[in-house]
This record gives C-alpha cells, structure tokens and sequence, in this order.
C-alpha cells in the first residue's frame, strides 16, 4: 500500500492517463437536454407533488420541513433527495509487480462538468445491481458480492452531503484479489500515487473514488521495512500525523466535545409535503427557491453512447452558487494538526458531523460581513500557505456541474490556537480513528484528506 | 476506579444500601391511577390522535410504519415514543480516602415495579432543566453543566430501545470532582463494587445506572500499581478480555462485518398518523394491538411525595410480555468472548446495532418451534454455566413495570464456535472500542455489560 501510494509512474504515465480520460471524452457523446419535469420518463410527481421514478426505487425529490437552534436560520423548507439503499463505491486492486494497482474507470456522469471522470471500479446503487432498470449487470460486481474477508482492505458506510441527501450512505469498499482479472476498456490500472497525482488536476477524479480512498489508513501500513525517505517533507510530517494519537486532546477529550456538541443542539426533519414547502416554486423546468439561492432541482433527459442503459431521464440537483471546502493545517509540538469543526446538516444521520475547517458556499462571502469563522483567513491566505487548490466535482449521478474550491492551507506558528468552540485541532491519527467508525466525518472532510500527497 | 470496583464495602455496607431503599420505599407514598387518555392533564390527542405533552415538549406517543428486509415479518405499523431531545444521565463522582465514590440517588419513578430503585446523581431532559414544567431545577445539575474537560471521567451519546424509541439518545457522564459536595437527603456515595453488588439483587439499580456505568473502559485505569490479586479468577479472565485487541476477528473485520450487514438489508420507517395504523386500537384506557402482542400505552396519574413534581400525568408503556437478554460467553484461546449479534430495530438510528446473544420477548417460545437462535440453549443451559440471572427494570419513566431476565452464560469448550453470519465473537476490548463511538452497542447489550462483576 505504501509502495503504491509512492509510486507516481506506473504502468501507465501521468501523461497516458491524461490522454486516456480525454481521448474517452472525446469518444463519447453525452447529450444532456433539460426537460420538463412532470416529462420525465419513468418518473412522476406524487399527490404531495414528490418526483419519484416509476419502479418506488432509485431516489426521489421529496419535502422536509427543518428545526434547530444550530446556525442563524433556525427554520426552514428544501427539497431533499431521499435515497434511502446503500450503494456500494468498490475499488479492486491487485498486486502487480510488488505494487498494488487499483482498477479504475473512466466513468460518464451526466452531471460531470467535463463528462467522464476517474470512477471506482464498481459504483452501484442495490436497484443498480438487482436491475431494477433493466440495464446491465455492472462489470466486476461478483468480485464484491462474494469477497471473502482476507481480502477486504476496507470496508466502511459513509454519509453522503447532508445538505442535499436524506441520510444517504454508501458501503466505501477497497478489496484485493490474486487472480487475473479482465481488463475491460473502459478500465485502468493505477497505483495510489497516481491517483494522488490526478488528484493534483481540476474534475479529475470523481466524488466517489475520493472518499474510496479517504478511508485508507496509511500508518497500518507502516513497517519498519518502509523507506519513508522516498517521501517529501511534507509526506513524511503526514506520516507523524497518521501515528501520534494524542495531539492537543486525547481521543476521549474530542468524544467528549462531540457529544456535547451533539447534545447541545437539536435538529428536527420532518416530511412534508412537496407541494407545501415554504419559499420553493415547482415550475414547469425547475424547483427552486424564489430568491435563487442554495440550489435548484432540473431534469434531464440524458444520451450517452456507453453505460449500462444509453438513454434515460432523471433529476438533477444543479447548484446555485459554488463552495469552498478547506482544511487550515498547523504544527504543533512538531505535529501536523487539522481544525475540524463539528457541523449540523439537516440530512445528518447523527445531528453534527466533521466537517473541514471551512464549508460554505461562495459568492455570499465577498463582502466581510456576516461570514463564518475562517472563511476570509481562507479566502486571503499567503501563496506560500496554499498547499493544495483545485476544483473538484460532486457526484455526477445527482448534481449538475457542481464543483467545489478544495484548499488546504498551512498555517504558521502565528495563527493562533484559540478556536471557537465548535472546533477541535486534530492529529490524522485522530482524525483516522473517527473515520473507521463510520459517519463521522462528512464527505467534504474526506474529500479533502483524499488529496493528501506524501512524495 | 479499580479500586472502586473492587471495594464492596464502603462507607455503607451492603445491608445499609438495601435497608435505605426499602426504608425509603416505606416512606413515599407512590400512586399510580390509571386514566383514560382523553384526560391525562397537560396532555392531548392532536388531529392525527398522536398523544403529545401541550407544552410541545417531553415525549409524545406517535404512529409509525416500517419496512424492512430484515427478520420474518416485512411491514407493519407501531406507536413509537418521540422524544428529540437528547437527556443527560450524569453520575457524579468523588475520591474519598483513596477510593472513588459514585454519588447515587434513590429515585422514584412511576412506572417502577418497586417503586424507588438506585439511579444516577442527575437524570435531566432538556425540557426538564429547562422547566418546561416549572417544578425544581434538578440537583447537582450545574456540576454537569459547568464540568471542565479534565473532570470528565466518560462522556458518550448512547441508545435507548429501539423498539420503543425513536432515534432517542442520551448523553451519558461521570464526572469528577474535588471539592467538598453537599449530600443531599436522597442521596449517598457508593463505590462501583456496591453498585455491581446491588446489581446482583433483582429491580434494585435501575436501567439509567446501568447505561453511563456500562461504558467505563477499566484497562485504562490499569497501571501495573493495580493489584490484580484482589480479584477473582473470573475477574482476571475479564480484565484479559478488556485487554485483547485481537479477538476471532480483528477490528477490521468486525467493522467489515457490522457494514455488511447494514448494507443488506433496508429499514424505511416513515410517520403515519396514529388514527391509521393498522392491527392497533386507540381505546378509552390505552393504545393496544387487536392480538394483544407487544406492548400497549396506558394513561397514568401519578402521586409521588418527594419529587420535582408531586402530581401529574403521563403516558406510559407497558409490555405485555416478559422479555430475555442473554449474552453467551466462551473461552477462546483462553480470552473470554462474548457472542454479539446484529439486530435491526426499527428505532434505531443506524439501522443495527450490537445486541446480546438472545434479545427477545419470552412466553412466545414455551414451544420449540420458530425461535430465534441460541434462546433453548439459555432457557435450558446448566445451572453451572449460568453466572448471572437477574431480573431488571426499563426506564421507570417510560416504562410501566417492565422488567426483563438478565442473564450471562459462560458456555464451555464444546459450545461450536461456528454461528449464523448476522453474529460474530468479540472480546470486551473489541466491544468497547465499538461502545465509546456512541451508538454501537444497544442499551440491552449495555445493561449487560454494566452487570460484570470482577470481585
């Protein structure tokens, strides 16, 4: 694992695989039309006016009504997408030359600003694989469903966006097979490092091969037969990050915070009615807000020349404003801490989640008033502070061009240890302990470990 | 703490802490009419006849409808206690010449079989210490409020039943603290091996005691100054079992397991109004099923002497029948494992949960047939294998005389180790990595391990 996460020229070069993604985008034809809603084909709007496909699978746009004492607005009405099936997001590896290589694809989304992007090998909802659509039995399904456990590397549930899904799941699994495995076209071999590279581009690498690989926890790898020399500097603080489990708190202090954090604040979602939602209009092309803001749902009739089913319409959620994503990292005693905050999203199955140090939308913030703890820090941070900058994707099955700013930013000895108390300094060892439990860091936390680079 | 657990005489003796419960049984005057629910003051049927406090907070008795893939029967409707509010169960602790006391309460609660049973020193809803209903502000409350970190001993958000509640947590806390505390007249101090010595009796600690002391992890507090000697040979096995890591399975493959099965199956529980769930009655007195099964909700008016409230009304639950908790424990490799099952219910949060061995109601199974597996053996284990047998009560507040057989069975070399695959063997280290990330271990797997004796 070690070995594959260092090595950034596998089989394939950085520039083979670049050429690959764009040779595949230009293969394809992705036509995506906005339709009217109450027209699009397997799908209905319910007496409450929910949109829900035809077959009662998939997902569906369905009403909540929200109560809390969290954040400045204490009540509200959205659409959310309710998808209540755990998906699986599966990568294969397999060693090849003493280097572990994850089987890739180049996968279309519909809502993907550039098409296709670098996918997990199998990424399938259960109505996906119990055909519900009638399409085909995705590749590389089986080596899943019957994985025994000496080959499971990692085997987690993970939250998806709690401000967009109800309580959304999926299984992040990593398996590891001996065996010769077909190589499909649509697929590729690539060691971490690589992936770790791809990362380092815009739209790249998808949603769900981030938090695939977010999970993997270097340092149980660590032996002391591991050359960690081959690292960067900065790849080897990560590294001492990864193994000191008692960094400004101790595990218990921080389950303590985030159970008085949890207790102190309470978060009602109750179902209501589509066509009851306060401040939303369903019209004819779009449900959205009557100010504009936050998002809006579309839908889609979309074509595509290769995937499991090549026409088909569906809802979209389509943002109305960027985000910005970012972690501000500091060492301290030696040792590189993360500033988490705890952060309550209405479709969080467990009230607060953590998140990255800054999480919000953009556009709102131009003006210094009004705005979260970090953000303009973030925003105006020194060049020589900005280790990491690009935009990366959502999931393009449900969102319609929605990229976000991901930065991680290295602070000084002078930014100061005082935070508000919604926020904890972390070591990765800490950080890595929630993460296994499930749930507990939200996706854009583990989006944004995902693009940690240690060479 | 060690020592603590091993003291079990203290500055009381065992015969003191049962005379002053009984002697404060005798002293309260404890009444509990039954009502119709139409006249429960302070209490209302809305239009969808859910039963709610008109205060809008406390609890409320509301219609369910679930649906899930897991167990034998697929879809039905229940009443379900609504209660959003997390509470706080806080035991408040001191060293008194060298030896850490727990400062606990004789609390009444109405639905009690005895009435008065030994409760933690604070057992406070929000709504409670918020005075929803003007009664006193509960003692020892600012000790909780205002703990620093460093004088928190536990701190987790755990379970109520998930058959029972919906999504109901409290957060459970023990504190400690050094300064002079005033005993208040309900009040006295125990060390945790009087408590453990009272969990011997049938009824006598209640369900709230046993979930915050359930979670104290004692190989923290094992330094090699600890005199393990003092301990039984049962003890020592257990201390083993708290310090093993590596049981049959690994962390991993656990985590593996417990995602797999949450993956497997669905559980959709929606809201339905109370007036259409099918198979149950709303009737004058109470809320039942036609076939009488389960449990039903009565109205009550209780009359207590010494409370915060000295009258008032409630709803409470009553099971129509006696319930069974057993965990199966075996030696393996000379470490101790306990036999964990995953068990879907439809109020939890996160859709399974780590339960006893046998977790079920009782007079269902008289006959062999249809029982869910290893309940024959515990019915039917050797007298030698058996080192525990109580019955205990759930949550006199809630709960109308419930009390269920508590039971822990040591089973020898022959016991097969093979299980059905929703069932895995885990040593207590591997239990209570689960149980301090909040939310893994159910409360009838919790009130188990509360009951472990090591003297």
């Amino acid at each position: 694992m070690i070995k594959s996460l260092v090595t950034t020229e596998g089989r394939l070069t950085e520039e083979d695989i670049v050429r690959w993604i764009r040779q595949r985008n230009e293969e394809v034809e992705v036509k995506v039309e906005q339709m009217p809603l109450a027209q699009l084909e397997g799908w209905h709007f319910d007496e409450d006016r929910s949109l829900r496909h035809n077959s009662g699978k998939f997902f569906s746009i369905e009403g909540i009504h929200v109560e809390t004492d969290y954040g400045k607005v204490g009540v509200w009405d959205q659409p959310i997408i309710n998808q209540p099936e755990v998906g699986i997001l599966g990568i294969l590896t397999k060693e090849i030359d003493g280097v572990l290589y994850f089987l890739m694809q180049s996968k279309i989304e519909p809502g993907n600003v550039n098409n296709v992007q670098i996918s997990p090998t199998l990424q399938a909802t259960k109505s996906n694989f119990t055909r519900v659509h009638q399409g085909k039995k995705p590749a590389y399904l089986d080596y899943f469903l019957n994985a025994k456990p000496h080959q499971i590397l990692l085997d987690q549930l993970q939250s998806e966006q709690g401000a967009r899904f109800l309580r959304k799941r999926n299984r992040n699994i990593i398996i590891k097979v001996d065996e010769d495995v077909e190589l499909l076209p649509d697929f590729r071999w690539m060691t971490l490092g690589q992936i770790k590279v791809m990362l380092s581009y815009d739209n790249m690498v998808n949603m769900d091969t981030r938090t695939v690989i977010s999970g993997i926890n270097f340092s149980k790898y660590l032996t002391p037969l591991v050359d960690v020399n081959v690292m960067s500097d900065w790849g080897r603080s990560l590294i001492k990050s990864m193994q000191e489990q008692m960094g400004c708190f101790t595990m218990d202090e921080l389950i303590s915070w985030l159970s008085r954090q949890k207790a102190m604040y309470n978060l009602l979602v109750t179902s209501k009615p589509m066509k009851e939602i306060r401040d939303w209009n369903i019209g004819e092309y779009e449900i959205s807000r009557e100010d504009q803001e936050y998002f809006k749902v579309i839908g889609v009739k979309v074509t595509i020349s290769n995937r499991e089913v090549s026409s088909w319409c569906q809802p979209l959620v389509q943002p109305q404003q960027q985000g910005l994503c970012a972690f501000i990292i500091k060492d301290i005693d030696g040792v590189p801490h993360f500033l988490v905050q705890a952060k309550l999203e209405c479709g969080n199955l467990d009230v607060m989640e953590l998140a990255p140090t800054v999480q919000c939308l953009t556009g709102k913030y131009d003006v210094e008033t009004n705005c979260p703890p970090f953000v303009l820090y973030v925003l105006n941070a020194p060049k020589n502070e900005i280790i990491y900058d690009t935009l990366q994707s959502e999931e393009g099955g449900r969102f319609y061009r929605e990229q976000n700013r991901n930065m991680l930013i290295r602070v000084g000895d002078d930014f100061p240890l005082e935070t508000p108390e919604n926020y904890r300094w972390m070591t990765l060892n800490q950080m890595f302990s929630f993460l296994k439990f499930n749930n507990f860091l939200n996706i854009q936390a583990r989006s944004l470990l995902s693009v940690l680079s240690f060479k």
